[in-house]
């Protein structure tokens, strides 16, 4: 049976149209479904309006016990709940998980022996009967990209990661195809040029195009994580634009990463 | 078959360590149970915080968008994520909802003559397919009393309405106790003494001690309320201090609503 386990970020829900738009396709699509979504610019605002300072180690945002209650706030209550109410209009019976939910997703607080992450969290484990059953029953699932611990506390996972583990621990069950949705249409031969599409890479030709210094590197990442799902059992990963999502699941357009 | 549903207020959400308490002994309570949790402070607090002015028309608070944007986060997101992640933490198998999720809940926007109530949702029907589905899987469900209109509208629901239906509800499939949890030990015979709690009422005595007006004005939609769940086939209503569960659930402590 096809799962599709779709990640949009936060390019589409800061924007109500194209959020509008997505849902509109989302919905429609065949087959069992579960779509995760990031966070987008609202936790920010919310932080701003209430004066409190984002705490940057390095660069990086650290989740502090203030910065959890935003995200928890905005990503588990406004977006999960709002898309939730958005597909339910569109005829899509679906239903809004955080980790702790079910025990959806388990996973422990990041440690690090020299970086601070604060409440970070690393999974563990994809409560994958119950995410299954409730698939069997006809529901989608909508997941906010917040874990917890098993031990009372929430944690902040990246949404990218938790799509990822979802369609590793599902795809003994399914025929499963992971897409992640991009501010581009997909992996690009020139990052400059949205034309450049890569309409399909394996592992060797990955591997050439690394040494080319063709990808550039904050696509490594998102690459290594698509490879790491095959490996694990996932058909297919797919990159490209969320608003063209049933082309990119016909394999129309985008960037399909699969085995040679 | 048993199932509990449990309404708790302000008083218990507001205080950290009475919440724990109660859920420590919520998670061990035997049986189905449903959980159903009001808003409290939190939300009127991150009103402040934001410098957003609760909107008042007669004493009563109107959800406006920016109202129901605020209460979303803070009851389906704050409080129903920590909760279900604390009962995690106790081993009980929880999953949150709110009327939006799996279409649990579906309401209307009320609509009222002369009074503008802003986005309040009046219950029109439950998905007792579903609750009952999940709570036969073992799941134990927590409600944020927050519906939807099934066409993309979140709507705030009173918190006591939403225990009320859910158990009228699921009413014809379990043998359905009704808890509504509440700062007093129960109905009082004398509002100013804790000690002076009615053990039972039934329609004739609830007649007799209205005429009496031994029951003050705030308990009378209360006990209607409790009357109309008895009416609709719910088994019993207990009224009492959510501290003293176990005990209330035995009829040992609180005011037990039921037929004579």
């Amino acid at each position: 049976m096809e799962l599709s386990v779709i990640k949009i970020g936060g390019n589409i829900i800061d924007d109500e149209q194209k959020l509008a738009a997505f849902l509109d396709v989302f919905a429609a699509i065949k087959g069992k479904k579960i779509l995760v979504h990031g966070g987008g610019k609202l936790a920010t605002k919310l932080a701003e309006g209430l004066g409190i300072r984002q705490q940057l180690i390095d660069g990086r945002r650290v989740t502090d016990a203030e910065t959890l209650r935003i995200v928890t706030m905005v990503y588990a209550g406004t977006i999960n709940k709002n898309i939730v109410a958005q597909l339910q209009a569109r005829g899509c019976e679906s239903m809004g998980f955080t980790g702790a939910d079910g025990n959806a997703i388990l996973a422990h607080k990041r440690s690090h022996p020299t970086i601070d992450y604060g409440f970070v969290g690393d999974v563990d484990a994809i409560n994958t009967n119950l995410l299954s059953h409730l698939l069997l029953l006809g529901m989608t699932l909508v997941f906010a990209p917040i874990t917890h611990d098993g031990k009372g506390q929430l944690l902040n996972t990246n949404a990218d990661t938790i799509a990822q583990e979802i369609a590793r621990g599902l795809s003994s069950s399914f025929t499963t195809t992971l897409v992640y949705s991009f501010e581009k249409s997909g992996v690009l031969l020139n990052a400059d040029d949205d034309r450049s599409v890569i309409a399909r890479i394996d592992p060797g030709y990955y591997q050439e195009l690394k040494q080319q210094q063709v990808i550039f590197a904050g696509m490594i990442p998102k690459l290594d994580n698509a490879f790491a799902a095959l490996d694990a059992g996932v058909e297919r990963v797919i990159i490209g634009r969320a608003e063209e999502l049933p082309a990119l699941l016909e394999g129309k357009t985008g960037t399909t990463i699969a085995h040679a």
